[in-house]
C-alpha cells in the first residue's frame, strides 16, 4: 500500500482493442445467443464450453518456433515453462476435446459453443481483440445429411433471431467443385500437338498458380467477370491506376473456372447443370456436384427451398479453407452506412466441411462439417433495422422526498419489484428534486414515484410518466396537456396497480 | 504442413487446472446466470461486460516490480511492451470502467456483471483457474439503503434460482463494529495506574497486534470462543498437537473481542444490544452498529425478517478486506460429501462495503457496496439436493432403415423440430440397427422413431418408447410388459402428435 502510493495513478482504460458493453448491448446479445442455443438444442446439438485458455501445443496452428509464439493469438509461458494462450476460435478447442474425450461422446457428435474468443491482431474500426463467437459443428460423419443439416440450422437460427424469411439467403458452394474446376483447366492446353509450349505448360501448372487462381477467385465479388478473366490471364489496371500482374493463363484455360464462378441458374438443376460443364471430365468435381446436390434434395425434402438456402457457386469466402461444401449466409436488405449511403448489410455467418479435424492429434482422420453465426454482426443489422427494442429498458424510480423515510421508499420499490416490475429507489443525495428527476431521466426511467410528507399524510402517492412527459415537452398543445395529464395522484395502496396500468398505456401508445 | 508432420504430435489435454463443461452443464450454469440477471435487472441494476483482458496498471494489485507481474494472475506483454494480464475477478474491472466513464454513468451506478475470472493458482480438488463469477455492485453512494437492497438482492437471487426461503440465510456483520472492538480493546489496561508496564502495552498495541488479531477471529469458525480466547492469550495446542503462538493479551483485553464473535442474541434488538455493548465509547464502533440497525430496520419494513436476513456478527470472512457491512450467504441445509458424511453445505455469496474502489486512479474517494455469488457452488447445491432436472435433456431419434431415403428421415426430424420437439437423425453408419440404439441410448433420448420399408409402404412409424423400455427391462413382470407395450405404431400423419403425447407421458410418469 504504502509503495503503491510513491507510482503516478494507473490510466483508466482498456486495452487497445478492447472495450465495454453496457446495458442493453449485453443484455440484446444475451438474448440473441439464448435464442440460437434453444435452436441449436432443438436440433439435437449438445452445449460445451471449455475455457479460454488452451496450451499452444493443442491450439496447433502456431506451434512454438520462436522464442514467443504470439503471432495471431495472446500467449504467455506458464510458471513449469509450457506455453498457453487465449483461444482465437472455438473450432481449434473442439478439435482438442474431441481428441480427448471422444470414448465418451456420441458418434456423430453434435456440439454447440458460444463465447468470446481472442485474436492478437491490429484493432481497426468495429474490429476488436476479443468478440462473441457462436457455432454449432457435427464431427464424425462425411453424410452430406450432416451438411444440409447445417443450412437447415443456420436458416432457422437466423429467423428465430428475428431475421424474416426473404432477408437473408443462405448460398451453399463446394470446394470439390472448385478443385475439378482447376483439374479440369490444368488439362486445357491451348496448343496444337507437337508444339514445345505444351510441356513448359503442363510444368507451369504447379501449385504457385493454383493459390494465384484461389486468390483470384476471391477477388470476383470486387471485380467482376471481366476483372476475373483480366486477372487469370494477363493483369488488370486496378481502380487506383496500378497495375495488377495477372496468373498468366491463356483464355482457354481460364474459361472453366469462369464458367465456374458464373454458372448460377435461375433454379438449383440449372446451376447444377451449369457445374457439371464446367468441371467436365473431373472426377473430384463430378463428385462435388453431386454432393450440391444430395444438400440441395435433402433440403427441399425437409421444406427448405431456394427463397432460403440456395447453391451459388459465386460464393467463394472460405474455398481455400473448406475440404467440401461451404455455406455462407447473407442478409439480403440494405442499410444506410455511416454517410448515409444505402449499402447491402453482407455476410453473418459462415460454414463448411473440413475432414482432418482431429488427425493431429491422434493420426485418425474424422470428417466434421460446422458454422459460427457472427453474433455481434447480426445485432448490429437488428438494430440497423430498428428490430431491437432498446427503449423499454429503465427502472421504475422511487424518489426520495424524506430522507428519514428510505425505510417507505424501499418498501414501495419492493411491492413494485415482486410484482416483477423493474424499480429503484434514488440512492443519491435527495437534497434536490431536480437531481433526482435528472437521474430518472439519465436512467431511461418511464415513470418516477414522488410520496412527499403531505401524500403520505393522505395516503397517496404521485406517479410522474415520464415518457409522456416528454412526448408533451416536445410538442403537445395546451388542449393536449389539459387532456392528458403526465402526471396522477393514486392511492399508495393501488401502487403497484396503477404502476402496471401507465407502463401499459404507455407501450400501447409506442406500438 | 510439412513442417508439421516431423513433430510429434500434440497432446489432447485441457491445460493444468482447467475443465470441459458438457452439455446440461453448461445449460443449467446458463439458465441459472439468466434467472440471476432476470433478479438483479428487476432492482434497476443494469448489466455491464467488460472484456477478459486488462492492462496490468489497471488491475492494480499486481503492478509489475518484477521481470513478470504473473503473481495470481496469468499476464503478458503486448507488442508494444505494455502487460496485459486476464481479469481476476470482476470488482478490479468495475473500477477501472467506473473511472473511465464516469461521467457518461448515473450516479450512483447499480451495475451488474457476470463472466469467467482467471486466477494463476495452483489447482486443486473443485478448484480450478478459470470459474464463473456473478457480481452486483453499486457505486456513488455511502447509503445504507444500498447496503440493504444487495442484502434484499442476494436473497431474492437464491430463491429465484431455486434454494427456498428457510434453506439459506443472508448473515451480515460490519467491519466497523469490528475495529470498534479493537479500539476498546486497546483501551483495556489491565495494569493500575502507575504501574509501569502501562506504557509497554499501550506502545505495544500495534499495527501487528491488530492484523494478529484479525487473523485469530478468523479462526472462529474452526475453534470456537475457547479457542480464540488461548489464541488471543498465550497460545494453544493445536488438534495435530503443534502449539501455535497466541497473540499475547491479557484476558481483560481479549475481552472485547470476544464478546463481539458471541454477541448474537435472540432477535436483531438483542445482538445490537450486545454489540453496543462490546464497542464501549468506541465511536467508529457506536457508528457501526447504527448502520447494522439502519440496514436491520429497511430490510423489516421491505419485509426481509430474520428468516432471510440476519445480524450475525461471527460473520468474519472478508472483515479484513471490506470497510463497513459485510455479507455472507450460507445454504442451511445438509449435503452428503464424498465420503457419505453429512455436511452444513456452507457459503455461496458474499460481499461487503469497500470506499477506496476508485481513488487509485482518480485520487477521489467514491463509497461502493457490492456482492458476489458463486455460481458453480450454487450449482453443486442444487445438484447434490437434485433440484436440477438433468434427465428431459435428450433428442426424440429418428432411425435410419434405408440410407437411400436419408431425405424422408430428414423431413420427420424438421416436422418435430418445427413443433418444438429436440429431435434428430441419426447420422453414423446406419448398417447396424444396434449401434443406432445404442447411440439413442447415449443420447439419453426418450424415443426413437423408426421407418422401414414396410412402414414406409403402409404410411405408419413405429415409436419406441426408451424410457418405459428401460424401466420395463430392468424391473418389469410380464403382464405389464404386456400391458405397456413400450413400442408402438401410429400413422406417419400423426407423428408429431403422437410423439408428443409419449413425451407428456413420459413426464408424467416421472412426476
Amino acid at each position: 500500500m504504502a509503495k503503491e502510493k510513491k507510482q503516478p495513478r494507473p490510466k483508466a482504460e482498456t486495452p487497445k482493442g478492447f472495450r465495454d458493453y453496457f446495458g442493453a448491448e449485453v443484455e440484446d446479445r444475451r438474448a440473441m445467443l439464448d435464442t440460437i442455443a434453444g435452436v441449436y438444442h432443438r436440433y439435437g446439438f449438445d452445449a460445451l464450453e471449455s475455457s479460454g485458455v488452451e496450451t499452444v501445443e493443442a491450439l496447433g496452428k502456431f506451434l512454438p518456433d520462436v522464442d514467443r509464439p504470439n503471432e495471431g493469438v495472446f500467449a504467455w509461458q506458464d510458471e513449469d515453462e509450457q506455453w498457453m494462450a487465449l483461444r482465437y476460435d472455438l473450432t481449434a478447442p473442439l478439435a482438442r476435446v474431441y481428441a480427448q474425450h471422444r470414448n465418451d461422446l456420441p458418434t456423430p457428435y453434435r456440439r454447440y459453443a458460444m463465447g468470446p474468443v481472442w485474436r492478437n491482431e491490429k484493432p481497426g474500426p468495429g474490429r476488436f481483440r476479443q468478440f462473441y463467437q457462436c457455432d454449432a459443428d457435427t464431427v464424425g460423419t462425411a453424410s452430406m445429411a450432416a451438411d444440409a443439416e447445417i443450412c437447415a440450422l443456420l436458416s432457422d437460427a437466423l429467423e428465430a433471431v428475428g431475421i424474416p424469411r426473404g432477408d437473408y439467403v443462405v448460398r451453399v458452394n463446394n470446394r470439390k467443385v472448385l478443385n475439378g474446376v482447376l483439374e479440369q483447366a490444368a488439362k486445357v492446353i491451348p496448343y496444337p500437338e507437337g508444339d514445345n509450349r505444351r510441356q513448359t505448360i503442363e510444368a507451369a501448372w504447379s501449385e504457385v498458380t493454383r493459390d494465384a487462381i484461389l486468390r483470384t477467385i476471391d477477388k470476383f465479388d470486387k471485380v467482376g467477370e471481366a476483372g476475373v478473366r483480366e486477372l487469370l490471364g494477363k493483369g488488370r489496371l486496378d481502380a487506383s491506376g496500378a497495375y495488377i500482374d495477372g496468373v498468366g493463363l491463356e483464355a482457354a484455360q481460364a474459361e472453366p473456372v469462369i464458367r465456374f464462378l458464373t454458372s448460377k441458374g435461375a433454379d438449383n438443376a440449372e446451376t447444377l447443370a451449369n457445374l457439371l460443364g464446367a468441371v467436365g471430365e473431373s472426377e473430384t468435381g463430378k463428385a462435388g456436384v453431386a454432393e450440391l446436390g444430395e444438400i440441395a434434395d435433402l433440403l427441399a425434402a425437409q421444406g427448405y427451398g431456394p427463397d432460403r438456402i440456395v447453391i451459388d457457386p459465386s460464393v467463394v469466402r472460405g474455398l481455400g479453407y473448406y475440404t467440401g461444401p461451404v455455406f455462407e449466409a447473407e442478409l439480403t436488405f440494405e442499410i444506410l452506412d455511416e454517410k448515409g449511403r444505402p449499402r447491402q448489410f453482407g455476410s453473418v455467418a459462415g460454414g463448411g466441411r473440413y475432414d482432418d479435424l482431429v488427425a493431429r492429434f491422434t493420426g485418425q482422420t474424422v470428417p466434421a462439417v460446422g458454422m459460427s453465426i457472427g453474433v455481434d454482426r447480426l445485432l448490429a443489422a437488428l438494430r440497423a433495422k430498428g428490430r431491437l427494442d432498446r427503449s423499454a429498458g429503465g427502472p421504475v424510480v422511487v424518489t426520495v422526498m424524506d430522507r428519514d423515510r428510505m425505510a417507505d421508499y424501499q418498501a414501495m420499490v419492493a411491492e413494485l419489484r415482486n410484482s416483477g416490475i423493474r424499480a429503484e429507489v434514488y440512492l443519491g443525495n435527495p437534497k434536490n428534486f431536480g437531481n433526482q428527476m435528472k437521474y430518472a431521466d439519465r436512467r431511461n426511467s418511464p415513470i418516477a414515484v414522488i410520496e412527499g410528507g403531505d401524500e403520505k399524510e393522505r395516503g397517496v402517492v404521485q406517479l410522474k410518466d415520464l415518457i409522456l412527459g416528454a412526448q408533451i415537452a416536445e410538442n403537445a398543445t395546451l388542449e393536449e396537456w389539459k387532456e392528458r395529464p403526465s402526471q396522477v395522484e393514486v392511492s399508495r395502496a393501488s401502487l403497484v396497480d396503477e404502476v402496471r396500468k401507465m407502463l401499459a398505456s404507455q407501450s400501447e401508445n409506442d406500438a
